[in-house]
Formats: C-alpha cells, structure tokens, sequence
C-alpha cells in the first residue's frame, strides 16, 4: 500500500486539526489548518473531511483543540455547548455523536483537574481513538478479506477507504490489505452521484495503492452483476441499527437489490462503534437530505438541467437487514440473524 | 403542451435534414442543417438526435437527402452503401435498420422510374414514416395513460419524450397527454449517467409542457421507491425481443430490479417497430459500448477522476421480460406472457 496520506492529524505546533480537504481530490493535495468551530463545522458539511470513522477521529481531535480556549469556570459549559454544535454538522453518521459523547465523559471524569491539565487528558483520548480506528480497520480489513477469493472482483460504492477512516478504510479495507500481500482481488468503482466520491476519492486511493479498478456510472452496477462481472459487493456504513439495517451512501440500498436478485454476496463493513442500538430499526435513523443544487450545478462547466427544475438529494439510504449477506467488524464476521449477535458484541 | 419544438424537419429549401442538436439542450436551442452522410453519421453517433423513434425518422429523411445525389446508373449501389454506413452509427436501436430498410424498399419497388422519381418516392416515405411516428406516439400515450391514475408520481428514465421521437414521446407520452387534459401526473426524472439526457433533456421537456417533475440522481430511485414517492416506473426502448425482453438505456434493467422489488409497477412504452422478432431473447441485442471519456470528462469542469482510472461504458442494458409488469404499444396494452401476444402484433 503506497498510502502514505495522513488525512486527520494535529498541525506541527499543535493548535490546529490538520486535514487532507478531500473536496479538492483527485486534482490537488490541499491541507486546512483548522482552529475555530465554524470552520471544523463547514469542514464537516461540506465533506472536507467525511466518512464516518474519519468523522469521529476528527471530532475528537477538534474537541481536544477547542477545549484549549476554555476558560476555567465555564470549561464544561463550553465543552457541551461545543460539542452540541459539531454534532448537527451530519446527523446521519452515528460516529461523530458517539466520539464526541466519549470525549465529553473523559473530561467529566477528570472534572477535578486543572483546564490544561483536563485539555491534555483529550489530547491523549483523541490520539487514542485514533490509533483504534487504525487498529479497528485493519480487523476490519482481515475478517473482510476471508470473504473474499483470489481472483474476484468486487463492486464499491462512495468511499470507505483509508481516506473515509484513518488507514484501510472499512469497505475498502480488504482490497487494501489484498494489495499488500500481492492477492490478486479487483474493482468496479460505482462513481456515487451526486459528489463522485467514488470516481474522485475511490478511484484515486486504489490507483494509488495499485489495485486494478475500473470506473463506472451508478447505474451500471446491474449490468455488471448480470454479466458475472462482480463477485462480491463491498459497502461501509454511517450507522446500523440494532435489527443490522444499514444506512450508508444513497445508492447503497439499491445495490443491495440488485445483489440479491443476481445471487452476488452484499457484504458491509464497519467498526463496531457505528452500531447505534439505540435505533431499533433504520426507521429510527434520521436522513440527512442535501441541497439540490449539489445535483444541478456542482462539478459540471455548464448547466445541465433547467436552472429552476427542482431537485431531491436524499445523501443516504436505509439498506433492510435482510438484503445484507454478512456484517464485518472489527470482532469478526456476522452472518444473519443479526439482532441478538448484534447486541452480543457489546455485552 | 407547449412544446412547439421540431426536432426533426426537412430545412426550408428541401436540400437538407434540419435537426435540434440535442447535445446543446438545456442552454442552447442550436438547428443543424445536415447534407452529407459524415454528417449525418457523427449526428446519430454524438446523439445530436438520439430516441429510436427519432433515429428512425431521422434516417428515411437522411436517406430521402442523400438520394438526391445518386447518379441514373448507380443509384441502388449508392443507395445501399449509404443505408449500411447510415446503419451502424448506432447497432442497438432496431428503428434506424428498419426504416433503413423500408427506405430500400420502395426504392426498389419504383425502381423502373427514373432517379428522379424515385428520389421523390423517398420524399414521400420519409414523410409518411414521420406521420406515422406521430400517430404512434399519440395512440401510445393513450394506452399507457389508462395505466395511471390522477395524482400518481411516475419515475422516468433517459429521455423517451418528444424529442427522443417528434411528438409526445413513448415513455412520457402518456405525461403529455395527461398534461393536455389537465390531469395531475407528476415525475421524478433520473438524471440519467453518463450524458445526463434525463437532466438535459427529460427534465427540460416536462419543465416546458408545465408538468410537475423533481429531477433525483439515477442511485436514489430506491429510495424514493421505498418510500412510496413512485407509483409507476415508465421507459422507453430501443429494441425488444421476441420474448419481451427490452433493451434500453443503461440503468433502466436495474429500475426493473428495484421496481419488482418494492411492489412498483414496471411499463416499457415503445412503437410496435421498435420489437425485432428476429431477436428471440436480449441476449440477441447488440450492445453498443462507448467511450469511457464520456464518464470521465464530459459535462465535469474540471477532472473529477483521475485521468488514467480505466472505464467500463456500456450505453444500454436489457431488461428481462419477467421484470415488465406490461408493455404498451400503439396497439394496446400487452400484460405477460408476452411472447405469444409480441407475435401476435405482426400477424
């Protein structure tokens, strides 16, 4: 793996969240400095920085930045109210919630220490949730491959690669590791309308890593599977619910369809830390919808829709616990049903 | 409607075919005289017409120009060179073979008259063909209307409205119609990956005739299926086999999938001419490939894959015709099995 691209870390002076601006791929290599809150927000929105584990990684370094502002007195209002605010920035992604709940709770347990001394306990906690994630996905990556056999070709869709998380990634996290140990496994690379972080993002991180890809339109995904072309399918996830409904990607449920009609494997992929149990089922996982305008205009030289059509830009799909042949995390293989193991990897 | 647009037309002095260039739709309403038979190649070929209703059309009006060079000796040589160059600009749509042929054969049924004569024969068919696709197009809409119900939302595909014919459409044809009589049909219109005709096109179409439409991303008809926001998915074609199997745009096989899946009725709405009989299943159909430029660079400002990621393009898919919830012809409404009942059209 020719991966050498740190896309979260702290700046080298240590007052800022370094990241890689993943808007700006594949045609330029452009790291932000972040320092104030808005700024990681808008970093947040407008996927600067996105994938869910990526998300939570980055929370977590961006409350520990924060947190350096913090006056005395009103350290734990601040950290509440900041971390309130970043939570809205993607409502979907369960990570980003959780991560920043875990960084609140590590500070709360060192209430009767000094701000510097409570600002440096984050530091530490987000460097460890870092350095989980990179455990995390390689787990992820091996018990994913087991799925997998030399010589397939899979079928990817947005991104869930090292960019998506810290290392690996999650969906693309075997192929990863495929490389590495010269196993010949392939792609089809699903561009993922409307942002393209397939074409942008994925294409990119396996040309980079040198595994054989191929790009195609979203809508070509049944055309492929009908002709043998793909022998798996790989997807992440931004939250599962306890009953293993998967919200991921728009597109992704639709795949599952497919992948179900042609007999192909649906496999998703993911850290444990992306299960909510608390949703019961994918009804209970809120959608964030997307303006429209991200259809009509972006990427394009010129109109190519009627400037005043209307548009809907759901960013995510429900994938139904039944289409889904395995649920990969970092503890293993799960094959359905999935309610009760589900709950067990928390027990 | 107010669509007053002619896409196809004979230029005022009679020497030329007039077309719309389709490619320059939405920002440009751009005509282009066509004399020689590169000409008319490129146009089918860069879909500056596209439909294969319209093909068709287009083709006995090539045919009709070109014959005007043709010398006394050599006309029929001439003229069946022309048709096999003219025939391959695009293999999958039967339409363009067929009148092609049909061409060819009243040629060769005055073939005792003069050049002359004859070149006013092609005239003469070329218009009658275009009447016909006129009458078809209305008597489809009307089979195909009687299939909805007032209020329905109808998901579209590509673009099978009056420009992918000369009036009404196949696919939205029973939307024109419904529009004319005031009744509320509504759409959501797949932008349709690569060349975006459901953006360019479809969407501009019904934004014009006053009809309700909400352009999506081709990956998010399943949810929008699932969420009960589709009543009816209705596509066009570009030829169909003996057993209904239907090929049409890459993506519609998988609208079929999803439609099947989520209880969603599923219509093809095609000219009888459009079914080949000597196709006995899709498997038969030829599928045209294209440039794979065309998911990479056009339409984008900028490269938004890295320029030398491989793509697979294949322009259309085909549709098994056990997914087709019905066909619908200028004849009639056709409900499974088909196979007895596609024979039964042209006995």
């Amino acid at each position: 793996m020719k991966q050498t691209i740190k896309n979260i870390a702290l700046s080298p002076d240590g007052s800022a969240v370094r990241i890689l601006d993943q808007t700006r791929l594949p045609n330029e290599l452009v790291y932000l400095d972040l320092r104030r809150r808005e700024e990681m927000y808008e970093a947040v929105k407008a996927l600067r920085v996105r994938g869910a584990p990526a998300i939570g990684v980055f929370a977590a370094y961006a409350v520990a930045m924060l947190a350096r502002g913090y006056q005395e007195g009103t350290f734990f209002e601040s950290l509440e109210a900041d971390c309130a605010y970043l939570a809205a920035s993607r409502p979907t992604a369960v990570n980003l919630a959780r991560q920043l709940d875990r960084m609140k709770k590590t500070a709360l347990v060192h209430r009767g220490e000094s701000a510097a001394q409570i600002v440096e306990r984050l530091r530490i906690e987000a460097d460890a949730i870092h350095d989980e994630d990179v455990a995390m996905c390689h787990a992820i990556a091996e018990a994913g491959l087991s799925l997998l056999h030399t010589g397939d070709t899979v079928l990817t869709h947005c991104n869930a690669g090292p960019l998506a998380t810290t290392e690996y990634g999650t969906g693309l996290g075997p192929l990863m590791l495929a490389a590495e140990r010269a196993i010949d496994i392939r792609a089809y690379v699903d561009e993922t309308r409307p942002l393209l972080q397939g074409a942008r993002l994925t294409a990119w991180e396996l040309n980079e890593a040198g595994i054989d890809c191929t790009l195609i339109c979203d809508n070509m995904a049944s055309l492929a599977m009908k002709q043998g072309r793909v022998q798996a399918v790989l997807a992440g996830c931004d939250r599962m619910a306890a009953n293993g409904d998967a919200a991921n990607k728009i597109g992704t449920s639709g795949l599952a369809v497919l992948a179900k009609y042609y007999g192909v494997p649906f496999y998703i992929l993911l850290p444990s830390s992306t299960i909510d149990l608390s949703c019961k089922t994918g009804t209970d996982i809120p959608i964030e919808e997307r303006d429209g305008d991200e259809i009509k205009t972006m990427w394009y030289e010129k109109p190519m829709a009627p400037a005043d059509v209307r548009c809907w830009n759901p960013a995510f799909d429900v994938t139904d616990h039944s289409l889904i042949t395995a649920i990969v995390t970092e503890k293993g293989v799960l094959r359905p049903p999935y309610q009760k193991k589900l709950e067990e990897l928390f027990a």
